[in-house]
């Protein structure tokens, strides 16, 4: 039962906007787009075309397409929607040929439980967009084909569509025991995240391929680690073992079952840029544009990272998945300790341990596909 | 302070699905529909036209897309969306030459304030459309131009944008004291109500012209009386005058004070037929194909209405209303007195009243507005 629970698609991040929430725990990722913002700019101005017959619209329709997958609450995704449409409409402003701006309509995208009631409350009143909210998993289809000119996914896609079946099999040998992701764990561990987030690669990419308009524009910044490094030579690896530790000692405290932190596993995989650009291309609909690092300030090396920010931005986002499994009563006890074992922790002040990279994917969907 | 919270956009019905919620308390606008539904297959039969190059599609993108305005939680919106694609597709399927059935994607509307949370996570799972939520008042624009195939919108017109502003000035000769809609009020009042009404349909039509492609559809079931019939002479009417009596009751005991009672109006407003097609025709975008009363089964002569289900409904419809004009305290016995003063009403159960009845307005977006 717990295990089923785990499935990614009824855990959102903390609604609301209260103290432990995403919406005001969430400086990480709005650290990402700041710096994907540049970049972004550059390859929109470079990679679209407004003047293709294929981005045509219905008579009197001229809208310009753009959705947001995994756009939580806010107020990155607003940001981030900000940054699109901007940058199209410098594009526009810079054709040779006068051509009409198009109007923007933009598709808010998340899981079901995701709180689209503080989205929609929190929408910037611009009039510059018109706004629709899309409940769902974007591993599935989520709107008509050629809906889309641009899609946008930001450090969403590490989070897998469920824990892969074989690290909850005690008769596996890719048993998870006593651990809540695969940092330092076994390869057979590793190895069936790995597969699973190639399946849920697999998934978006024809989801969206569908979706968007051929020649179609989408934008990954996706959560990853530098080819040939290990999850537990990252700082989010670290991170995660020190969290992992957490739960067995309120399970040794008796607080806790140890069986429910062997069944407790996250849905998170940090894939290397070689390995996301391979599925990519295996999965053949989209021609890769640009795959390169972000340099976010946090990333940056030589700087200190805040113990605090790094404990509340986790329970933002794993509260309501460690909640589910749990129950509510743990949450304060577990994250006040895994604060106390953190601090000091080398990770956070030696730039030597590889912090978590994010990664700039412009992807281009093809106008003719084999497939 | 409190007039301008009665701005009607920010009272949505009651949310969630409990005991008091409008989910559970909407069966007579489940009535309205299901009465509707020959109405509304017929006329998509007669008025629909796939054929029509001005519905014509992206390249690729064969998607009829349709919107629900003023959609609450459900389960109504769904039941009337259902009914609208099957409409649609038995069209599609009586076509002489073989055409593709379209996507049909689906925009929920309702106030920013609307549950949406409940809304999405009771979304049928039949996978016959794709759905998406659009938060704001319709009385503005929600959508880009040219976006929509088929618009519908029922029993919400009544709701007015606001108050209008005259009833809340006690200098005023439409000034409303001691009364909380215009049943039975002074004619000034009643031609306030009026006035805003017409106000605020015109800005409906306006901004739904733009949305709807040219030769687009658009039902309507509006809420309202019988040609020459006064509110005081109607169920609705009467059943507000005894609302409004258990608030002066409420004030008597000193439970709340006068003051909020004489500043109390609800944003409601029933025109007749007449007035409506009048209001249309001024506007001027649409041409009115049908306007036929709906032989709703609770509208039916001689059906006695029961008190719990009126009260339950009027308690799920203004609740929210309530709650934040005169807080929270007052609510269980408000209802509970005005169940008590309305059993044995001869509204209930006396035929001679007349009952407000429900119209079925069929548009077409005129292909060319002079305008």
């Amino acid at each position: 039962m717990a295990q089923e629970a785990l499935d990614s698609s009824t855990y959102p991040m903390v609604g609301g906007d209260g103290p432990h929430s995403y919406a005001r725990n969430s400086n990480y990722q709005k650290e990402s787009l700041d710096s994907a913002k540049q970049m972004m700019n550059e390859l929109i101005d470079q990679h679209l075309d407004p003047g293709n017959h294929l981005y045509s619209f219905n008579p009197g329709n001229n809208s310009f397409r753009v959705a947001d997958f995994g756009c939580s609450v806010g107020p990155n995704t607003f940001r981030a929607v900000h940054n699109i449409i901007e940058a199209v409409e410098n594009k526009y402003k810079s054709l040779p040929v006068e051509t009409e701006m198009p109007e923007f309509h933009v598709f808010f995208n998340d899981h079901v439980n995701n709180d689209f009631n503080t989205l929609f409350r929190n929408l910037p009143a611009t009039g510059r967009y018109f706004a629709a909210g899309v409940p769902g998993s974007f591993y599935g289809r989520l709107l008509p084909s050629s809906t889309l000119h641009f899609a946008h996914c930001s450090t969403a896609l590490h989070w897998l569509s469920k824990i892969p079946v074989d690290v909850m099999d005690k008769n596996s040998p890719a048993w998870n025991k006593g651990r809540i992701c695969y940092s330092g764990a076994a390869k057979e561990v590793k190895d069936a995240y790995s597969t699973q987030f190639g399946k849920d690669v697999d998934s978006f990419l024809r989801a969206r391929a569908q979706e968007l308009v051929p020649g179609g524009l989408m934008m990954l910044v996706a959560d990853g680690l530098p080819d040939d490094v290990h999850m537990c030579e990252s700082s989010i690896g670290e991170n995660l073992n020190v969290l992992g530790s957490c739960f067995l000692d309120l399970a040794k405290m008796g607080m806790i079952a140890q069986e429910m932190v062997d069944s407790f596993n996250l849905p998170f995989y940090y894939p290397s840029p070689s390995e996301l650009k391979t599925l990519i291309e295996v999965n053949g609909l989209f021609e890769v544009k640009k795959i390169e690092k972000l340099d976010s300030s946090s990333a940056k090396k030589g700087v200190q990272l805040d113990v605090d920010v790094c404990i509340l931005h986790m329970r933002a986002v794993l509260g309501e998945l460690v909640k589910k499994h749990f129950g509510e009563g743990v949450i304060d006890i577990l994250f006040e300790r895994h604060r106390e074992k953190y601090i000091g922790n080398p990770v956070l002040s030696d730039e030597r341990y590889i912090k978590d990279a994010s990664y700039v994917v412009f992807l281009k969907r093809k106008i003719k596909v084999t497939s």
